[in-house]
C-alpha cells in the first residue's frame, strides 16, 4: 500500500486482468527493431541531437532538452511562474513515430469509433463538437518523469523533472458521448483507447501499438480533446483528437485517438499488459502488477537552481496532487531538517492542475539544499526517498527532487 | 451616470484635474508628424500591410489582422475556447515606436525610479523580484476596442473585437514596493507611470510621451510585471517591466515602465490630459471629461461567426466585468428578442479575467442574429445600443457586437 501510494495510486484489481503474451519480443529478432522504434535505449543515454525533429520544429528549442526524436524535456528553469505551461515549452514523448501531419488538415473530419456501448458508432470530430464541451486544466506527466534520479539505471528516457507540464484541455466529456450512444454495455470495467499511428510491417501489432486501458471510474472526468491551451490541438500533441484522462499519467492520454472501446478486460497490447507496470528491479512486467494510472502527489523547485544571492531569495516551484487537490506545499532550505509552508501563486485551476508556489527566505552565503514537499487534500505527502522499481516509474521522493544552491 | 457606466466606470473627480495644454498640436507644424508617429490615421482606414513588423515577427500572423506597424488585432475566430489568450495571438497596440530590443537582453538590470514615496529610489527588476510576487489573470483591452462599430467614423484604429485578450501577469504588487519605500507621500491621489520609449527630437515631449495617471485606488491591485503567460515579458508587450492595472483599459498599463510617481495631480501629458477622454462627437478632449480607467462589462460571440449547420450548434464567446466579477452571460439567437443563460467554460481565473462561455442551441436553416449580453456582480449589464463619443471609446453595446449566421 505504501508503495502503491508512492507510485501509481488507486485500486488496480490485479486479479481481474486479461492473460497476456508478456515479453513477447525478448530474445526475438524483432526486439531490437521494436526497441529502436519505441525510442527506448535501455541502460544507455541517447546522444543529444542538436535540433528539434520536424514534427516539433515549432517548439522553443531554448526551453527544451532534446533526448531523441520522440522525447523532449522541458528545462527545469523554463517553467516561469508556472500556472500554464506554454505549448511551445511543453515536453513531448511519443511512443511511436507520429502519423502524417496531414491528419490535422481537416481536423473536424477525423473519425473515432466508439464501441462497447449500446449503439456503437463512428463519429467525426465535427459531430463530437455538438455533443458538449468542457475545459479542464490538467497536469500531463510521463510515468518516467524523475527516472534519472534512480541509481540502478532504469531503462528509458532519463527524464529529470521536465516530462511534465500543466495545460488546458478542451473537448467533449466522454460521458456525454456514452450517453448519446445509449450508455455502456453490460459488464464494462475499462475504457480502452487506441492511437492512430501507422504500425510497421513485420511486427506483431500488439507488441508495438499504443492501446491503453483505464478503469471506468475515469469516465467521470475523461474527455476527447480537440484543443490544448485554447488553440486547436497540434499534431505534435495528438491532434486532431486526444483521449485526456485528467490526473492520469501521460501514456493513458492516447494521441490521434481512433478507437474508444468500453471493455470487460484490459487490452492485451504490450504497452498495457507488461509495459507501464510497477515491479521490483530485475523483474519482467506483467498484468498482475500496478499499472501507471492515477498520478501521485509531487512537487519540485524551479528557481533558484544553482546560485542565489545573499539575503532575500524567492523560492519557486510547482506542485500537484494527481487526481486529488493539493492541501499544502512546504519548503526546506536545509535539506529537510526544517520546513516552512509556501504560498500558492496565481489562480487555482482545479484539482487536476498543478499549483505554482513561492516562498520568500533569507539565505546566507554557502551551500543550501532546497527541497519541497507537497501534501494532498487526503493527507498523502511526498516520501523522502524513492521506491526503486525496474522502469523508474512514479518517482515522487522529495529528497532526489531537491536542488543545491550556492549563495554568494 | 448612465453614460459613465457604459463607458469608463468609477468616479473621475473632474474638478480635481490639472490644467493642461489641450490640443497643443492642432494646426501646428508638428501635428502631422505626431499623428504619423502615433500610428493614428483619423477618419481613414490604414492600408493593411501584408507582414508583421520586426518587433512582432514572432506572432502568429494567421491569427492577426495587421492594421499598422503599431496596431495588430486578434481575429475574432482565433480565440478558441478562450481561457487564456496565447501570447502569439494577443493584440498589439503601441502608442510610440518601441524602444530597442536590446533593453530585454538583461531584463533584471532594467531600472525604474519610484517617487512620491517617503524614500524615493531607483530599483532594478532584480531588486523588485525580491520584494514579493503575485500572479493575476487580467483582460488587456484597448480603449478603442469596438470603435469600428461607430457610424460617425471615430478616428483611430478601426478595432472590432480583437483589441483584447486575457493573459496572466506575474510581478511584484506595487503596494509591496510602496511599503518598502516607506509609504506614499502626503496628499497623493494618483499613480503616474512613464514609458521608456525614446522621444523624437523637435516635438514637445509632453505632446507625445506615454505617461498615464490612475487613481490610487488602483494600488490595491496594480503590479509591476516581468512575466506574461509564464514566460519573461517580451519586448513586444512591454518588457522588461510593465505597469499592470487589472481591470483598467490597456493604455494605463504602461510598457517599458521607467518611472512610477505617486502624485497629487494627474500628469499633464497629452495622452492623459486630452487623450483617452470620453466626450461628445466633435468636442475636443479635456481633463474635465471621464478618463479611460476602469473597463465596463462586455462580451462577444467568437463562434460561429458566419455559417452554421442545421440542428445543434454550440455558441462560444468571452465575457468580462472589468474590475467586477461576472454574474452571468445570456445569449440570444433571435437578435435580442429572447435570451437564454449561457454556461461558463473552464476554470474561473478571478474577477479581472474574462470567462469563456458556451451555449448549445438548435438552429433552423436561415439567417440568425446571435448576440450576447453580460451582467456583472453589481448588476451592470451591457446596454443594447452604443454611446456615441468622439473617439469611439468603451463600446460595450450588445447589438453592434452580434453576428449574423447563415444556417443551411
Amino acid at each position: 500500500m505504501k508503495q502503491q501510494q508512492a507510485l501509481a495510486r488507486g485500486p488496480n484489481d490485479p486479479g481481474l486482468e486479461n492473460p497476456t503474451r508478456r515479453n513477447l519480443l525478448v530474445g526475438s529478432a524483432g526486439a531490437m527493431a521494436a526497441v529502436s522504434l519505441l525510442g527506448i535505449t535501455p541502460l544507455a543515454k541517447a546522444s543529444e541531437p542538436k535540433s528539434l525533429p520536424d514534427y516539433a520544429a515549432w517548439k522553443d528549442r531554448t526551453a527544451l532538452i532534446v533526448h531523441s526524436a520522440n522525447t523532449m524535456e522541458t528545462k527545469r528553469g523554463a517553467i516561469g511562474s508556472g500556472v500554464i505551461t506554454a505549448s511551445d515549452r511543453l515536453f513531448v514523448r511519443n511512443n511511436l513515430p507520429a502519423p502524417p501531419l496531414s491528419i490535422t488538415d481537416n481536423a473536424d473530419a477525423w473519425e473515432v469509433h466508439i464501441e462497447g456501448v449500446r449503439n456503437p458508432r463512428t463519429l467525426t470530430v465535427g459531430e463530437l463538437k455538438t455533443m458538449g464541451v468542457t475545459t479542464v486544466a490538467s497536469v500531463l506527466q510521463c510515468s518516467g518523469n524523475g527516472r534519472a534520479f534512480f541509481p540502478h539505471g532504469a531503462g528509458g528516457t532519463q527524464w529529470k523533472t521536465g516530462a511534465a507540464g500543466c495545460v488546458m484541455w478542451t473537448g467533449v466529456p466522454l460521458k456525454n458521448v456514452v450517453e448519446e450512444l445509449g450508455g455502456m454495455a453490460d459488464g464494462v470495467r475499462y475504457i480502452t483507447g487506441t492511437g492512430g499511428e501507422s504500425l510497421p510491417d513485420g511486427l506483431d501489432p500488439k507488441s508495438i501499438m499504443v492501446e491503453r486501458s483505464v478503469p471506468t471510474r475515469a469516465l467521470d472526468t475523461a474527455l476527447l480533446a480537440w484543443e490544448m491551451n485554447d488553440t486547436p490541438l497540434t499534431h505534435t500533441h495528438g491532434g486532431p483528437l486526444r483521449l485526456v484522462v485528467p490526473g492520469y499519467y501521460g501514456v493513458n492520454n492516447v494521441k490521434y485517438v481512433k478507437n474508444i472501446a468500453f471493455t470487460e478486460n484490459q487490452t492485451d497490447a504490450k504497452i498495457q499488459a507488461s509495459g507501464y507496470r510497477v515491479r521490483e528491479v530485475g523483474k519482467p512486467g506483467s498484468p498482475d502488477q500496478p499499472s501507471m494510472w492515477e498520478m501521485n502527489v509531487k512537487s519540485w523547485v524551479t528557481a533558484p537552481l544553482a546560485t542565489g544571492r545573499s539575503g532575500r531569495n524567492m523560492i519557486y516551484g510547482v506542485a500537484f496532487g494527481g487526481v486529488t487537490a493539493l492541501e499544502k506545499v512546504e519548503v526546506s532550505v536545509d535539506g529537510g531538517k526544517s520546513w516552512k509552508q509556501a504560498r500558492f501563486l496565481g489562480p487555482d485551476l482545479g484539482p487536476y492542475a498543478w499549483r505554482p508556489f513561492v516562498m520568500a527566505t533569507e539565505l546566507k552565503p554557502g551551500e543550501h539544499r532546497i527541497v519541497s514537499r507537497a501534501t494532498d487534500a487526503e493527507g498523502n505527502s511526498q516520501p523522502e526517498g524513492r521506491v526503486d522499481n525496474e522502469r523508474g516509474y512514479g518517482h515522487n521522493g522529495w529528497s532526489d527532487h531537491g536542488v543545491t544552491v550556492t549563495v554568494s
